[in-house]
């Protein structure tokens, strides 16, 4: 069993209404060691694939995103759900709705920041419906960068995102892949 | 001069209204490198004081305390500005009045991540009115924990903030020091 899958058993928790509960060490508090750990995962999957920059979203990607961008030596964008007074000048925008909030909302970053030039790897903590990765994915398009994949900590294999997501060409690598869940059962794939 | 300030000079760009412009390396795209460095100082200051936790709030803030926590050994907690579904009990809450977006709105924190037994140290990417650290100061008051100090990245002293703080006992140390700033110049403390 892989190293996110032992820690979210004997960490993590099932809610109601499918929530999984790991912000003991995920996406409240933050085991950064444990991070450190996922972080070489993903770098040794893309290791091969010169990126430039890792582009997540807020909050709770920015800090694995952050941990990720050690082991790249590359940059973090993280893209921000409301429009700040603190970016001016253009933004590239897209639209994502939350299935954890049961919002929609606008996500920016500068154009400044994403380059055509850019080799860029998506980090964030959860896929579930894909949502809010195919909302960065519309960001790195609409930017004419490069996109070379998603280091994904916990998929819900079981919600559809990660299948639509792949079936679209992106390449995924989830350290966690949750097959199934309940209150009394928690079981990953293969 | 100190390495961000020195940063800053070569990379801020100073907006009208009093916007410090420093979304290419601070909070928006990150420099991970220079966060390293500047969490190295952090350490400097704090490596005798045994710190167990440190505690941010959401967005811009949680890149610096992940790699700040990496020199401390210790993991990180950040404070959510809504409650989601994924945090549920008991939470410590407070209000904070947001100078950069002009709203007011409540942190907070899991109870069961913030103890009387640890030893905080709050982490941020600014301070100005000092609204967001004093909302910090008050959930690790709610909890019993011991306030260890602050680390800043950088502080406005030209806003009353930091002063404040410091009148209540509240240990500062801020990387960058701004004395005075307009778009045509940009002075920092001596």
């Amino acid at each position: 069993m892989r190293l996110l899958e032992q820690r979210i058993l004997r960490d993590g928790k099932v809610r109601p209404g499918g929530v999984l509960k790991v912000d003991g060490f995920l996406n409240h508090q933050m085991d950064v060691e444990l991070f450190r750990l996922l972080a070489q995962q993903w770098h040794e999957a893309f290791r091969a694939d010169n990126v430039t920059k890792i582009l997540t979203i807020e909050a709770s990607g920015i800090g694995l995103a952050c941990i990720a961008a050690q082991e790249f030596g590359c940059p973090v964008l993280f893209a921000k759900k409301t429009k700040t007074k603190n970016i001016d000048g253009a933004v590239y925008t897209t639209r994502v709705e939350s299935f954890t909030h049961g919002t929609v909302y606008d996500v920016i970053v500068a154009k400044e920041y994403l380059l055509p030039t850019d080799r860029v790897l998506l980090i964030d903590d959860f896929l579930a419906n894909g949502a809010a990765l195919e909302g960065l994915c519309d960001l790195v398009r609409q930017a004419g960068a490069t996109l070379v994949g998603a280091g994904i900590a916990v998929e819900k294999c079981f919600q559809p995102g990660g299948a639509r997501l792949r079936g679209q060409g992106l390449r995924i690598e989830s350290l966690a892949r949750i097959k199934s869940m309940s209150e009394d059962s928690l079981a990953f794939m293969d």
